[in-house]
């Protein structure tokens, strides 16, 4: 029996509510249409979702206000809607993990929300939030994730980026400071993403988003919700930018999906883009934690698009999808990480001596610089045609895990 | 007479020292070789290359140790190199604003040096460095740039990027700690760069160095130093990477040149890439100010490469044109800048008006939730058909005074 | 006077019927709606579209069937628009140089139109291709533009790729046949793209383009329409995929646009984004023929988008731009074409040295392996250090002329 | 047991020469400079890499003439070298199934070799291929690779691409003169790049040198080598290039490699960069013929470079990797084909119609016209909410079999 076999049965590919698979309404409820096409499948009501969604075994659904009431919606209207959402939780045990405002679709904020130029927009912008705030502390969300779609340019005269900062700020400072008068037990995660649908966005990655957090009120409040296809669209390596924010404590959320490299924002299903970073990705989220276990506890949340070439049943054909190839690439980073073979490979490429701290614990600079060993003696000629990393070697190992070959 | 001819003369573009001109002994000492071909220049001497720089008008000239004296040198050697550079500076008037170590051509270097998976590199990196601070504040440098070039991976079982990112810190800790007791007048400026010669590079764009100074021991001591070509290999608008560094204070150091595209890293000529960036860059630079003034005062460093099918003479003329880009661009953005028609365009555009808080004052979040002009009065609608923002008149006036078609 | 100054006049500036500037009515009619927001604009009425852009100096108006009449419209419906269209280009003298067909926005054409998997849609597809070029016909337009937006797949193992080249083919060489034997004086165009909507799209550069077209039927029949910022999608360069279309007589049509890198589809105004590209390929466009004169005379088409933001008084401003950038950039070439230094340059550069072909008039292969001055005695060596080619400069003096500097 | 176990053994993963896998000698050899790295490795000698790459299971090397002489050597070296290399291929079985000659690394080739600006070069380039080609027949290769990384440009003035394609292909006509008067049983296969070492290099994807071939003299002499990392430097997918190249029946070589996306030249083990499409190209190459057997009968040929970060073990590890990708990747291709659930996905995908023509064999377009059940009577709005194509489970099913979970 191979390591594979031994770790996994079939059944750990049904998902769970354990797994904490959540979609977004907007995803399953996505009609299709795009930049070139008008929709090709019509709306998909949220009690349908919801039921769907469980039955397929996730465990939450997340939303922007205008996917469940349309912009502009009465009060009637709004809570006609939320009261039936909070039924068909009741009735299937879903939860709300997240909760997000739609700050990018209605015309007003075609310069953005938070940043638009226009004053009165931004205020605009600032209500709208807050009120969808309260939803989301209602329904149980525990995260609030901001995606400044729009809050961005086209044109380098046309927007003052420190001044649009500095709204930003503003605008996040006001929040912040809101949750925490009103004691509402929500954290904010700001997920970036570089181009579309404006030339360039305001925290266009990972890194921007957390270098502006630090610069909050409340920087405890904030962190960042990456998306896998955001950084691609940049062509930086996914699992760098969720390492980077673990680092600092600030993955609040992660959004899962696929994109095929630079170009437009395609939202394929989790893995169907890059496979190998989608594989280390799941593998570090599983079992990069201190003992082994998982670095992160929160929902495995899938912000894709079924193709517009899809009926309703290729909807859920692809929802599945994702959970199944979270799954799929659970068991096998298990697998890779319980091979003593990788064991050997890891430790030929000292992948563990990096934990290891440079200094010795008691040592300084000072200690260094007597230290002829490090320098003065030091046979930096032996790396010539030596002391190899293997590097190579345990891709291909990591690859054949990937693949089931081992 | 036009606007811009009121504003300018030839002489105008005769670089002088105040314009604060410098660049990398590598630069214009680039023997063009490449992944595909051996060197087509001999090795550039640093007294002819300072000597050549000052007459063209540059104020200064900056370097790696391995550019001064090759790796390895004995003390005498290096104490004669440095000697025979303080001796033409001392002739030319010349300056070195800034120095910086190579950590990433020699094979010891191959993982990386602060971030090698290898300990003995990460120390004798750390011993290198240290050595080349003294050199940098003999020499008067103000700044010390960190471009950690090989700091990266190919595969991502092969890095625990978290375990980088630690290594990271625990080295520019010390370096701080290092400055500081010895009282050295120096900053440490962070170079981002997405990927090549590793695949994937740590700290990849300005955001995720800036985000990553945050977490040290001594943020104050750290600032960026972007370069403009590498911010466009991931794609993002190198404006918009400046402006979020000055909105932190962190412009410590600027790396000017040329890049067509996400592709490898070019080193054009500044201006010689994506033009209209790099007008609005130069805008920002010298009329970004609270005032309309300078909102830099740092050298205008050019990192750049002579293309490898230049033999000397093109080595000058391409130094030289680096300066004249800038000097032009400077004339075409104060014209840009004094035009009324640009000045009711920006008004339009509703430019400054996100310069003005967006709440008065004396508001918070209660004010702006009672004020019913904000959200319930507010005419969302307007903004169909209405409320244009004007930036495509506003970016193609831009155009034309780049042009110095006004 | 400056050599420019000589050259021109600001009343070249003024777009005149003899330019040829040609925008399709999905342009200025875009009503801005995106993947992430719903339209801004209102529908612009056909007769208004062509009046205001005749009174801004342009000479014709294209369209795509949907463009001018729904989707399924009745005949009635059809004849009424098409009626109201030769009324308002018969008062204005607006001609209609070019006519495509929509296989792209409907339902139906979710997996494409000549190449979807599914056979009915195939056929669907070329009749309503055959029925536009009736109309293409009867309106006097000289080009039939195919732009397979959906001809493409985002999963690898859901097309047959050669099975959809074949189908492609078949569907070309009907629509050959049929203008052959109607008498009718069309041309087609094929325009390539990389992707968006689909995750790849077939065909997908003008290099595509072309070697599909040696494999019809009727290969004198079909031409190319680059667009700008298709190209560019793919990091590739503008001028060259012209100048090989050129080289083959295939430029039938050409689409003007701007695009700032590899990113999702931007349609911005031409020129406002590779600035320098755009500058070489008006200098092609104009003076590159034998004598130093145009080398293409059809339609300069703008295939662009006034961006979200803009309100009706933005969409015309942008309509204009357009047309002055390209007359800006005709008057740079013009100058740069006629300043002697850059002449001189030109010449240092061997650029005019690549037109003389390498082996003269009566040479052949043993010819050549009997010249020991082209081998044995050639002294290769010589180009270290020496025989530089002095590009920078060149593209140093382009640039400026660019920017109206010299 | 799985259709996969009763499909495969172990045994299928050891490399065999009828496998007929192939490496350049620049690859193992690659001495690990790069442009911003000296070499971490020292030369590796012909014969060694002969018998290594022999004991690993590869049937076959490949060269430049400068990997096995330098440039420049004497006729004695030449001789030397030659003769030892076939003195190994002997005493091995190894064969040389392809040449090619460097016309990009020393000086002389720094603007190009068949269109450099400088004639006296174009002239030198082509009796350094005349005289390889002889080589190349003399050891009995087949094919002869023409990779022009150095013709191109940097800058759109300094190079008239028309002229250089003229010139490109007076070089090329005389290379089909020379073969076809000597009667030399060699093929030319043109190997594409977008860029570096050059900023734009010519014919800079599959599609573009397809048309190119169709212009020469003797296009029934030219094909291409299509390298997977090249046309994804572009963003282009690998798979469509291969099938375009297929349909034109001019795949005579490939270049196997991995790349992550557009960014420098990477040249991966195989598979180590986009997996999934490494997969959906075995699958074309070993499934994708008319009865389902191999549609290419060539080489498979590895052109990657270990990373710099390996010493010797790693090199031949990673040489090992790149074969045994290959094999797994064949071994779950004909899985997937062999799978009843994923013949089902495929006719629900109707991915076998589009191979049915559109019309029928006897009908035109008159019939066309006449057939109203494909016009008028047409169902196009089944197409919405309806008549999906199941994409989404047919690639989960592709990556599902990829990952040797099925």
């Amino acid at each position: 029996m191979s390591v594979l076999e031994s770790l996994t049965t079939r059944s750990d590919l049904t998902p769970q509510r354990s797994d904490k698979f959540a979609f977004g309404l907007w995803t399953v409820g996505w009609t299709a249409g795009d930049p070139f096409g008008v929709p090709t499948r019509s709306r998909l009501d949220v009690v349908e979702a919801v039921e769907r969604l469980a039955a397929l075994g996730a465990y939450g659904l997340t939303f922007h206000d205008d996917d469940l009431f349309a912009f502009g919606s009465s009060d009637d209207q709004r809570r006609r809607e939320i009261g039936r959402l909070a039924a068909v939780l009741g009735s299937t045990g879903m939860v709300v993990p997240m909760v997000t405002t739609n700050l990018f679709s209605h015309p007003v904020f075609k310069d953005g929300g938070f940043t638009s130029n226009d004053r009165g927009v931004r205020r605009f912008a600032l209500r709208k939030v807050l009120r969808n705030i309260d939803l989301a502390a209602e329904l149980g969300a525990q995260t609030f994730v901001l995606w400044g779609g729009r809050e961005g340019s086209e044109y380098d005269s046309a927007k003052d980026v420190r001044a649009a900062l500095a709204r930003y700020r503003e605008a996040l400072d006001l929040l912040g400071d809101y949750v925490t008068d009103q004691g509402l037990p929500l954290r904010f995660a700001i997920e970036p993403k570089p181009n579309e649908p404006r030339g360039d966005i305001l925290l266009p990655t990972v890194g921007h988003a957390l270098a502006f957090i630090e610069t909050l009120a409340r920087p405890e409040l904030f962190g960042v919700n990456p998306e896998a296809g955001h950084e691609q669209m940049a062509g930086l390596n996914f699992l760098h930018g969720i390492s980077q924010a673990m680092d600092r404590g600030k993955l609040f959320h992660i959004d899962l999906n696929g994109q095929r490299g630079i170009k437009f924002d395609q939202d394929l299903v989790f893995g169907h883009g890059d496979l190998i970073n989608a594989f280390s990705l799941v593998d570090l989220l599983e079992n990069g934690g201190a003992g082994g276990g998982p670095s992160y506890d929160g929902p495995r949340h899938f912000d894709y698009k079924p193709s517009r070439t899809e009926d309703s049943a290729g909807v859920w054909a692809s929802a599945a999808a994702n959970m199944r190839m979270y799954l799929l690439l659970k068991q096998r980073a298990a697998a890779f990480r319980a091979d003593p073979e990788v064991a050997e490979a890891l430790a030929g490429a000292r992948v563990d001596e990096l934990r290891r701290p440079t200094l010795d614990s008691a040592e300084g600079y000072r200690d260094l610089l007597d230290d002829r060993s490090s320098f003065e003696e030091f046979d930096a000629e032996s790396y010539y045609d030596g002391r190899g990393f293997g590097f190579v070697r345990l891709n291909q190992l990591a690859v054949e895990h990937l693949m089931g070959a081992r």
